[in-house]
């Protein structure tokens, strides 16, 4: 079970990576490249060693399973997902519309999470069942009566390929063009749970991009789903929706044919 | 010619700007789509409105070109050029990567340019010849030394058809896929002047798009230029590129084929 000292540990979580990435905003800071091609900074790596050593110290028995440095206790039925920059490019290119992402999966369902942008200071929490806010207060998604009105983001083009870049282009075609964002990572789902983004469509993220994501979208009201309209739990396959109005599910589904 | 004064009102007139956004920003606003069809919001309007009012009361002679309002004294070798709202589309998804962009443009050739995201209170303030600023600091750009080491932005994918895209898509290649930014608008070029992205390339921009950013890019030190790379003025045909590191401007003409 989460409780509110779990809500105050992802908190406190949150600062201590927040307080790791701030310094290195727009400094100077070193990078690789790893296997997946995706870029990896010193400040990623700080962040998560941040939070790992206040897990480690204070929830001793719960499992870690963390972007940079790996698994913790596999076998704990909570386990802390945490992806310390979701957006590492949007930090390399010095936007501040990257996020850390917090976590707590219990026997394999999102229950808690948070999405927390150090730069503008603006944080998300969500709990499954008991509601999302935004800085302290209250979040809700925005009704949304028509694809046609939609405002649709997504991160890059890039990450769809065979049909599923057919299946995004299916709802691009149905909403305005000119209300389609790209770039944002985390961030897009935030914006949904505070009802100005209607719509989140990607594809090939990992159990720590999306995992916080679910409490802090549904928290606020709102639904995320696989491809095929399931619930996200450990196992799904990348392919997310998230929808500010869950009436439109079906709607975005028969666009995605 | 353009003076301090000038440089003064320029900034008085972000100001203004910002102070009629800034209540708006994911609040409530009226919003229709214009013919081009692209979004306009009561932000927009109510942000040149206070820049146009500006400039009628202190620069009766100037000429002045606004997206929303129109032309006045085009006969004038000297014309402010406004863009209330770059990237309407992320102010109406909430999203603090817009700007406002002012320009000063002396016998159609832009000489002094301001790019203004009112939210996170960035200001970039360009003059051809005398450097440009980041809040009142010293902008510069980055070296970069091969394309393959370079970050890449633009705004979003649509905005190129037919030829073109595959003349972005040549860059595209030639950078490491995870340093493409989605999204952002003028915010992207500002970035340029700041060193953190090393290339923007665009198409179809009008010239309250461009006008404000070759300043900016230019006084920090990069270079802008159409897609043959001739240099911007008030005839240019949208076709853009910024660049940090003046030398990469050949390879990046190659890579666009």
């Amino acid at each position: 079970m989460q409780s509110s000292s779990d809500i105050a540990l992802a908190n406190r979580l949150a600062q201590a990576a927040g307080e790791a990435i701030r310094p290195l905003f727009r400094g100077e800071w070193s990078q690789e490249q790893k296997a997946d091609r995706s870029f990896v900074t010193e400040a990623d790596r700080a962040a998560e060693a941040a939070m790992r050593a206040i897990l480690e110290s204070e929830r001793a028995d719960d499992g870690i399973i963390g972007e940079e440095y790996g698994t913790r206790n596999e076998g704990s039925a909570r386990q802390w997902v945490l992806d310390p920059i979701d957006g590492t490019t949007s930090f390399i290119a010095g936007r501040p519309i990257f996020g850390t992402l917090i976590a707590l999966v219990q026997d394999g369902w999102p229950v808690l999470g948070v999405i927390d942008q150090p730069i503008t200071q603006e944080r998300w929490v969500g709990q499954i069942g008991n509601g999302t806010t935004f800085n302290g207060k209250p979040a809700h998604v925005a009704a949304c009566k028509d694809l046609s009105d939609a405002v649709l983001g997504t991160t890059t083009p890039h990450q769809f390929s065979g049909d599923d870049v057919d299946a995004f282009m299916g709802v691009a075609k149905a909403v305005a063009e000119r209300k389609i964002i790209y770039g944002g990572d985390c961030y897009n789902y935030g914006l949904v749970a505070s009802g100005h983004v209607d719509v989140v469509i990607e594809a090939g993220l990992k159990l720590h991009d999306y995992a916080a994501l679910v409490p802090v979208v549904e928290g606020a009201g709102g639904v995320m789903s696989d491809w095929l309209g399931n619930p996200l739990d450990a196992g799904s396959d990348g392919r997310v929706i998230a929808l500010g109005d869950a009436a439109r599910l079906e709607d975005v589904l028969e666009a995605m044919g």
